[in-house]
């Protein structure tokens, strides 16, 4: 899962100890560890070896220029999602040959930078992209390839707002719509339309949309072979689930077990977008009890770590363990779960500084005695946890560290109020 | 309401073209009336000048130093909630000794700042802080002044995320606990607890919640007075309703006519944390749009704004006014209403470029025909706009612009890519 773990009742990144971390640079702090994003990416790349397999990791989830250059250094491949993300791939080393570039709504300047840098595949949304790809191309006379998103209507059973293959959406054309694009768009001087692109939503812990989703397509890829067409790749997306409890997600190879049949003899290149998979257990922030507020109904805990570092629970109800890095010999904890067996554990709303009711990481959580001036973890935050962060409440957005066996790195400074107001222009 | 209105089909803020402004600067881009600003300041002081009243404008609803200058011009203090905010006001020329500091975190350094530039009022949030403050007022021998806020119970029927003065709210002390809490700490040699703060959530558009606040703690200010105990402010918090849709919010001096008379003659000094009545209609958001893409059920307007720069949509399912910059005469639009009054109106999905279904500005808008190229307004984007902004699927956050009479001046320049990796430490 992770090389997070207690020794001696203490929690440690790989081999380092987080309260030492946090000595030197105070809370709240994101710490990743090396170790687990390159053995994520390892399980993946291996679980899919048997297929003509591209890993694009998929830069919006954790998109710090290290972690990119890490994982560029692993031969991983990039998702990005605009001009923005693919500076960052490129600027970490990243090969734009072996990049995919995805979102409704590519600018031209957006586009005329992926050109120039030869990206590899535009993961075309819609007929009038498709047609301003085809115009750009042309005029500038510079070849491209597209693989087109099919939206295959399948439910992923995941939060409304991050479920994005089903008809109503605004990603990708229907797959009822799909062959007549194709032979309408297929063929181009410039722009060649060979790539069929899925992404169904995220996170999914389960294999069968993606068979469900898959099988949908592989038919429209066959009938548009039998009319002629060129077809040589499929992106697969990503969506793949992270655990943020211990053992909800399923092991890569269990996804790999159920896709690589549909797809090992189709003489296709498999492109896969992993997001939280590889980073979302990587990563975990610390923040600082501030003060025990009891009223007559609810025992809080207010921490200094608030939704604008990580919005996730307030934005998607999301679920993130939460437990103090310094325990006592029976507060270890052996699973990660919203209710651990222990005797002894008390329920608390970690909550944060920000003035909003929502800015509440947990609700009744189960946790050991905390007081003020305890550190706690809030883990399974690699992902979508510093990407979404804000200044909201101008509050500086916190350092990013990576630990590497016993070696810490800080990859990002924290930032300073002098930060905030930097940007405003004064005479 | 505001100076953002139609001359010769085509949308003015003040006496400046908003195509002008963007032609310059390109989209996304804020743009802020500071007339409007400076208007809604004043109606607000005006309707409540029967009173000693001070309005401490909320610093978190927008926080750029030059509205805060604007407003700290006008004798506007400032509602801070965070060190970061503290430091904002007064760095904009504030007076901290016109300052409110709010907020359930409160650190030991934030608290120390606020000391060290004699902050006029920490309103205290539960007892732990309450102590806290206490501590540190005694070990440096510094005077401060609190405000208790108080929980009155009051369910003001707005988003969940933003009501904050229900029972089991993480804000304030709850009424039934209060006058014990002012038995016991009231009195004190450094930390001299003479006020009542009340904060029931935001936005309310209707002066009945604040009613039935205002008399409920008013019953305990007298009690405690009968006591012996000395009670010289009352801070009745903020949230004001601003005009999503025209004539939505009541006009301040309504909310005056029913709270002045509660507390004219009580010989307290009245404060108001106004935030979004003042800064909400003060700025719109200006977009592109990208593409129009039609599905078999959808027409959506693909913009280049998405949820990094106005997150209230997805966030609260937030109602924000959006019409074209440019019309013909027959699209002007007289009230800004879901659906406005006119024929050959069609429906669209406004939907940005983020990588989340939950990136959606309107879902089935009535808008005027509209094309690629096209200029997008996004209505009341003054407040809770810039400051919840990220950098999500690394966009660069937009610049924010104010125009007074003919003068458009440039507050905070566009990041670029370079502003997103600068923080990222390279060896």
């Amino acid at each position: 899962m992770d090389r997070f773990e207690y020794r001696n009742n203490e929690l440690f990144c790989e081999d380092v100890s987080v309260s030492e971390i946090i000595r030197q640079l105070g809370t709240p702090c994101y710490i990743y560890s090396a170790n687990t994003l390159i053995d994520h990416y390892r399980k993946l790349a291996s679980a899919f070896s048997e297929v003509d397999s591209l890993i694009c990791y998929s830069v919006k989830s954790n998109s710090n220029s290290h972690i990119l250059r890490l994982l560029a250094a692993e031969g991983s491949g990039f998702d990005v999602v605009s001009g923005g993300e693919l500076f960052r791939a490129v600027q970490s080393g990243g090969d734009p040959s072996k990049m995919v570039y995805a979102g409704v709504g590519k600018t031209d300047a957006e586009i005329n930078q992926a050109l120039d840098l030869g990206l590899g595949w535009f993961n075309v949304e819609s007929v009038p992209e498709l047609e301003n790809l085809r115009k750009i191309t042309s005029e500038r006379k510079i070849s491209a390839n597209g693989a087109l998103r099919i939206n295959p209507d399948i439910d992923p059973k995941t939060h409304k707002k991050t479920a994005t293959g089903k008809k109503h959406s605004k990603f990708g054309v229907d797959i009822e719509q799909a062959a007549n694009i194709f032979k309408k768009y297929a063929r181009h001087d410039y722009f060649h339309l060979t790539g069929m692109h899925l992404h169904i939503g995220s996170p999914i812990p389960d294999a069968k949309p993606y068979v469900e989703a898959i099988t949908k397509v592989m038919t429209l890829i066959d009938s548009l072979r039998f009319d002629g067409y060129t077809i040589d790749t499929l992106d697969i997306g990503g969506g793949f689930a992270a655990d943020y409890t211990t053992g909800q997600a399923p092991l890569l190879a269990e996804y790999a077990r159920e896709i690589v049949p549909l797809v090992k003899d189709a003489g296709l290149k498999i492109i896969l977008e992993p997001g939280r998979t590889i980073s979302g257990n990587a990563g975990i922030l610390i923040t600082k009890v501030l003060y025990i507020k009891k009223s007559p109904v609810k025992t809080f805990a207010i921490v200094d770590a608030g939704m604008n570092d990580l919005i996730r629970p307030a934005m998607y109800d999301a679920f993130h363990f939460i437990w103090p890095v310094e325990v006592s010999e029976n507060y270890v904890p052996l699973r990660r779960e919203e209710k651990p067996d222990m005797t002894g554990l008390k329920k608390f709303d970690v909550v944060g500084p920000i003035c909003e009711s929502g800015d509440c990481f947990a609700s009744e959580r189960w946790l050991p005695p905390v007081k003020r001036g305890d550190l706690l973890a809030i883990y399974t935050a690699g992902a979508y946890g510093f990407t979404m962060s804000s200044q909201y409440n101008s509050h500086p957005r916190p350092p990013e560290v990576m630990v590497q066996d016993k070696l810490t790195k800080l990859l990002r400074k924290r930032e300073t109020y002098q930060d905030l107001i930097e940007p405003e222009i004064f005479d």
